[in-house]
Order: structure tokens, then sequence, then C-alpha cells
């Protein structure tokens, strides 16, 4: 399984590195930030999740999909350069962000002595993020025409990219902003679920769409449903195990600061249910932790210990193994062939993730 | 001429309204968001343009070009969205910028008491105009589809979209943004003449574009290149113009504020060339006054003198009459139809503007 997506990796990378829809960009430092975050590794998975599609609805290897691909991967991280606009954060994957980066490069350069580095950072990437929208359109395109798919069908691609990872993705990524500053008493599980699904579930459903799409053809019926179902169930999964690892993971093997969540008061679905369940002396204790400026390490265990004796953990785990399975049923209804052995042991790298 | 273009934009406006490519976006106020520019009005260049340069190549009238010519306006409108957030202008078109009405709207929410809603407003404008970039491929295709161009051609038209409006417009874009924190003494006219090309050339040449292909089809040779020679000159003529108004415009006319590019120290052909060419008790007068935070009605008419008499105002009066002249004569290599005629007229047109 490591190694199936490590070929991916290495493909994406190729491709990323080798294209030249950005080659006339300027200034020079916008048009290397373009390809930044996507040479800086991560998962993969929208990518890993095309190609297994592609393969589980019976296609064969052919030249352009790597694009195609690509463009998936592209797309989450223009996404990812705006987030992290957004979310001031100024870390991702052990570097500087994006318009932390671009701020760097601006304050070491010969500018007016009016420069304000750091504004002009974050504008720099945010015309960063928007050039790579557009990248990621042309790259599909591209690949989807050097696999000789018929015109009509890539349209249909492209509209249904448009669909998922633009108004589904972005509303979803609206409704996160909106969550994060809404009272926590006017928040309900069923609106993180919403969230969930179109912030993280509308791409992986877009990338495994766009792989039975190519695969398919125009002679999809039931696959489609079905992979659609699949993306969507394990998009709730990896989002639901986010959240138990934001407060239950190894700071060692997260590589990420344990306890943001609680500080954050982030509305996941473990902090509202546990708030729904708790008793009150637990309760009462649980809102002196959470937006607390320095979260103590005996604070995260006593907040770890409140999520589980008000049965929220189990509730998010029992969620999680749910969602987990439906996913795997969905892949059920396919041929026993490589994309589905693929996408099913995927399922079970990500069950049993530590970061 | 203003019938004319009084029509297309009332088809921009029917359009804009009546589509369902947002229909689903959540939450509801940013759904909003994305119909407000395109809605407010503007010149609808970009949609004249599109439409004229189709009947120029002897397209006849079908159904669905509205669509390509609101994408082109679309697009138009998230640039501006975008550019909004960076400049931190508040006012655009006689009403709130996007992201000030944005932070409006969260300040009479019922959020959290640490909500900053400002920074709310700039981030939901951020993926307001994010959205918007998807919604103008999506329109391009659907209006295409139904005005029964070839699936190939409409690829085609997409990929050129990608090429002149994002990778170019954003450069421009860029560059625009670069130039306003480079030292003066750093920046030649050639850097502001790309920079206009790329940020304004660009989408002039892509409405026109897009309707000459429309138009054409794969049965284009010369007149493409024609059209886009129009398109660049008609762009750098109208942005040169634009630098004269916001120095020697009239307020009441124009709706805004006279010297803010002194102010701002914008730096325009026509400063850079009376930079280039006064003398040099003029150039420490002019110095005194460009940055200066409260520029008087009196300081504005020293420059206005000053851009005189160095000559820099014949300067790019010859300019603009030059790039005129090559859009009129681009336009000559075409037949004497209805749109010739409406393209000359729109260059008598902006010839004679006043804002």
């Amino acid at each position: 399984m490591l190694d199936d997506i490590k070929k991916i990796a290495e493909k994406i990378t190729e491709t990323v590195k080798n294209d030249t829809f950005g080659a006339n960009v300027r200034p020079d430092y916008l048009r290397e930030a373009m390809s930044d975050y996507p040479l800086r590794g991560g998962k993969r998975l929208r990518p890993a999740l095309f190609f297994w599609s592609y393969e589980l609805c019976g296609g064969k290897e052919c030249a352009g999909l790597e694009k195609c691909a690509a463009a998936l991967e592209v797309w989450h991280n223009w996404t990812l350069v705006h987030d992290d606009i957004i979310d001031e954060d100024v870390m991702r994957r052990n570097s500087p962000t994006e318009h932390i980066s671009l701020a760097k490069t601006a304050s070491e350069a010969d500018f007016d002595s009016t420069l304000d580095a750091e504004k002009y950072g974050r504008d720099m990437a945010l015309l960063c993020g928007d050039l790579q929208q557009g990248w990621a359109v042309d790259l599909l395109i591209r690949g989807a025409r050097e696999a000789k798919l018929v015109p009509e069908l890539i349209l249909d691609m492209v509209q249904r990219m448009e669909l998922r990872a633009n108004t589904e993705l972005i509303s979803g990524e609206a409704l996160d902003v909106e969550l994060a500053v809404k009272k926590l008493e006017n928040i309900n599980i069923k609106d993180v679920m919403q969230m969930i699904d179109l912030k993280t579930g509308a791409l992986f459903c877009c990338a495994c769409e766009l792989g039975a799409m190519a695969s398919l053809g125009y002679d999809r019926g039931k696959e489609f449903e079905k992979i659609s179902d699949f993306a969507l169930h394990l998009g709730r999964a990896f989002q639901l195990q986010d959240d138990i690892l934001g407060t239950f993971g190894d700071l060692e093997k997260l590589g990420k600061d344990i306890g943001s969540d609680l500080r954050e008061r982030k509305p996941t679905v473990l902090l509202l249910k546990t708030l729904e369940c708790a008793d009150k002396e637990s309760l009462s204790t649980l809102r002196g932790i959470i937006g607390k400026e320095n979260i103590s390490s005996s604070d995260i265990e006593t907040a770890r210990k409140i999520m589980k004796d008000s049965g929220a953990y189990d509730f998010v785990k029992s969620e999680i193994k749910y969602c987990f399975d439906s996913a795997l049923n969905a892949l059920s209804f396919f041929p026993e062939n490589k994309g589905r052995k693929r996408l099913e042991a995927l399922i079970d790298y990500l069950n049993t993730r530590e970061k």
C-alpha cells in the first residue's frame, strides 16, 4: 500500500515539476510559489483516489492520466494556500506557509521602506492560489486530451470539478470559517457533518468521480453512485479521525500541536458530543479548558478523560467505524480487481493512521 | 453606441441574475455576495468586446452566447473582489466593496464576541472571488455548449481563458502590486507598459479572441491575430487614459478622488515620464507633492502644470492616440459589417470618455 502511494507521489511530483502552465507567470517568486506546496509532498490521497477509482472501473494505464491526477492535487493545494491565509497559519508540512514565505521574499527585496511585508506576503499568496485554481483546470483538460478522452466527456469532467471542488468545497470552507466564530451553543453536530462532507468529502468525491468518468465514459450507471458513496464515507471517516487525533494523538507522530483544537475551541463532533453528554461537573471543568490560551498537558489529560467518560469518544470512534465500513461496502459492488484491492488497502491504511 | 452597450448590459444582468451555478453555495450571504459585483453594473466592456468580435468575424445571433459573455464579466469581477481586498478599497461602484459589505453582515450576525468582523469580511470575500473564478469557467462551458459549438473548440476556449485571464491577467495584477512597493527610481516605463498589457490587455484579448473562436471555429487565420492586436491596443489606450483622468479628470464626472494616484505615488506612465523630463526645480516641487497625505487642489494644479510643461502629458496623449489608431487600423482588416461598426464606435466612445 505505501509503495503504491509512493509511486503515485513520484508521478505527481514529476508532473508538477515539469508542467509549463505557469512558465510565463511574473514576478519570478510568484511563479515559484505556484509549485511550492504541490512539491512539498503530503499524502497524495486525491491523486491516489483518482487512479484507483479509474482502475476500479476497469480503466487501463494510459498517458495523460498523471496530469488529471495532478490537477486534483493542485486544486487541493490552492485551497490550502488560501486556507492558510484565512487561518493565519505559519507552518505547513514543516516549512513556512506560502504567505509567510512570500513575506520573507519581499522583506529581502529592494522595495520601498514603507513596505508592509506581511501584507505583501498575504497579497501574493492570494494571487498564487488564484493562479493555481486555473492551473488545475488546465491540467485536467490537457491530461484528459492526452488520454484521448472524448471532448464532450472532458467538458463534463471540468464541470464536475467546478461543482464538487469549487462550489461544494468552498462552501465547506466557508462554513468552517463560520463555525469558528459561531457561539458553541448555536452549533449542532449536523452542521459540522455537513461542513465535513463539503470541505473534505466533495474533493474526495471529485477525485473518485473523475477517475470513474475517465474509465467508463458515458457508460456509467450504478458504479458512479457507488464510487461517490465510497468517497463521501471515506471523507467523513478521515475528518472524524482528524478530530480524534487532534486531542488524542501523539505529538511526536502527528507533528502538530495536540490541544490546539481545544485552545481554538474548534467545534468538532467530538467536542459537541461531549458537551451534549457530559455531566454537569465535567462540563464546567471542560468549559474552563476550552479556549484557554495555555493548555497544559494535564488539561489535555482532563479533557481526554471527560471525552471518554461522557461516551463521546466512543460515539465518534463508532461513527468512524461505520463510515469506513460503509466505504468498504460500497466497494463490494465492484469486481475484485487491482483498483478495488488498492482502495480497500487504503481504507485499512487510513483506519490505522496516527498522523 | 450607448444603446448597443445598454442592451448587452441588460443581457448580462439577466444572465447573472438567473444563473444557477451558485444555487447551493453556503452560507446564504456568501451565495448572495457572488452575484453582487456582477449585478452592480459597470461598463460591461468585456461582454461587448466578446459579442462584437463575434459579429466582426461573421457570427450569427444564437442562444448561449450571453452566458459566454457573462463568463467574461464574472471573471473580471472576481479579480475586482480580490483586488479590493489587496488594495484595501472601501468603495466600488458607489457601494461598499465586497469585503466591507461582508464584514458588515458578520458584525450584525449573532456570532461569538471575539469576532474580528473586518478579517471575517476579507476571508469571505476571498472565498467569494474563488467561487466566482469557477463560476466563470462553468458559464463559458455551458454557454458554448448551448451555442452548439464543437466540444473540442470549447476546450480550446477554456484553455485560452486560463492562459489570458488566469496566468496573464494575474501576473499583471501581481506586477501592479509589486510596482506599488518598488522604489520609483527602480521603475521604468517598459515595466509599466508590460503590467498594463497583462492586467488590462489580456482580458480584453481574451474577450475578443473567444468571440472570434466562437464565430470562426477552427477556420481562423489572420483574423485571430488582428483581433488580438486590436484588443491589446485598446487595453493600452484605455489604461493610459485612466492615468490621465486620475490626475486631470473632473471629480464630478469621474466619481472618484482626483489626486489619489499622486497621494499613492502610483507609478503611472504619466508620472514616470514627468520624472524623466521635468526640469530640476519642477522635479523637486513634484517630489514634495507625491506621497503627501493631504493633497490640496493647489497641489493638483501644480502637478498638472509640471506634467504639461515637461511634455509628459502630451507624450501620454500621443501614445493614447497611437494606440486608438492602431486598434482602428487592426479593424480595417475586416469587412465593414455590424461588428466592425460597433467596435469602431466603441473606440470613439472610449476616446472621449470622461470617466
